[in-house]
């Protein structure tokens, strides 16, 4: 198998030939977020994609739930997270599983940027977003209801 | 499958529940290193560990190769690792894939710590420790030559 074996340096919160993208092109439910997608499955052997995702302040990711997992790690700023029925907060260097079909949306609202790592299978489902059905089923505290965007 | 989304919140670079420990038991070629395993199999749908290790001024990892893949993002400090015949200088947030059978080392080489997340496969093989030959076979450089230690 060919050596692939490699550095990317960063930058600040860039990467060497590393393009800076869209969060996703797909649906409209987010604000404010890019991505930087560092280790693919173009690598040989590699079952763990590693993308890096960024909300400026007063963003957030889209609302979804999915069978395949999120294993993150912040490493810049703070926000809040939702997962399903919780709203906690997250800074640098905390540690956030996502784990299936839990329904999840990052939020950058601590006045500053919100950076993470995230780690997803490469053969993974599609996510779902939920309709207003699904979220009244499922989630039922307030704070999350007030929190959602959609 | 129950929820188990959870944030595991960091103090520094130790984290709440998580324990500090040894960073390997069953080798010796390794020094000033211990590691935290943030998430691993015990979770739902996880086909991926996370663990941060964080190797001392001066210290190194075992050098090692497996078939499996490690992909490493940098989050404290700086120092160096070998990959095969490369010697590479790493800082934070840099991001190293080391594909598969890869000789690797890290060094905490620059006066401060080295610490890093590394996610393997939870299905992984057992890391082998080149002998000699096997080093001289596949190492030609000088300066990672000079630099292994074992």
């Amino acid at each position: 198998m060919k050596n692939s074996s490699k550095v990317i340096k960063s930058s600040g919160y860039s990467w060497a030939n590393v393009e800076k993208r869209e969060y996703k092109t797909d649906t409209q439910n987010f604000k404010s977020i890019h991505r930087y997608t560092l280790l693919t499955n173009d690598l040989p052997g590699l079952n763990t994609e590693t993308r890096y995702f960024e909300i400026q302040p007063g963003g957030y990711s889209s609302l979804e739930h999915h069978k395949h997992t999120h294993s993150v790690i912040i490493i810049r700023g703070s926000g809040s997270v939702i997962l399903d029925n919780d709203l906690k907060k997250i800074a640098e260097r905390d540690v956030v599983y996502i784990s299936p079909e839990t329904i999840h949306q990052f939020h950058a609202d601590n006045s500053e940027p919100l950076g993470f790592i995230c780690m997803v299978d490469c053969d993974r489902d599609r996510p779902k977003i939920p309709g207003d059905d699904a979220i009244r089923s499922r989630i039922s505290t307030e704070k999350v209801l007030k929190k959602i965007r959609k």
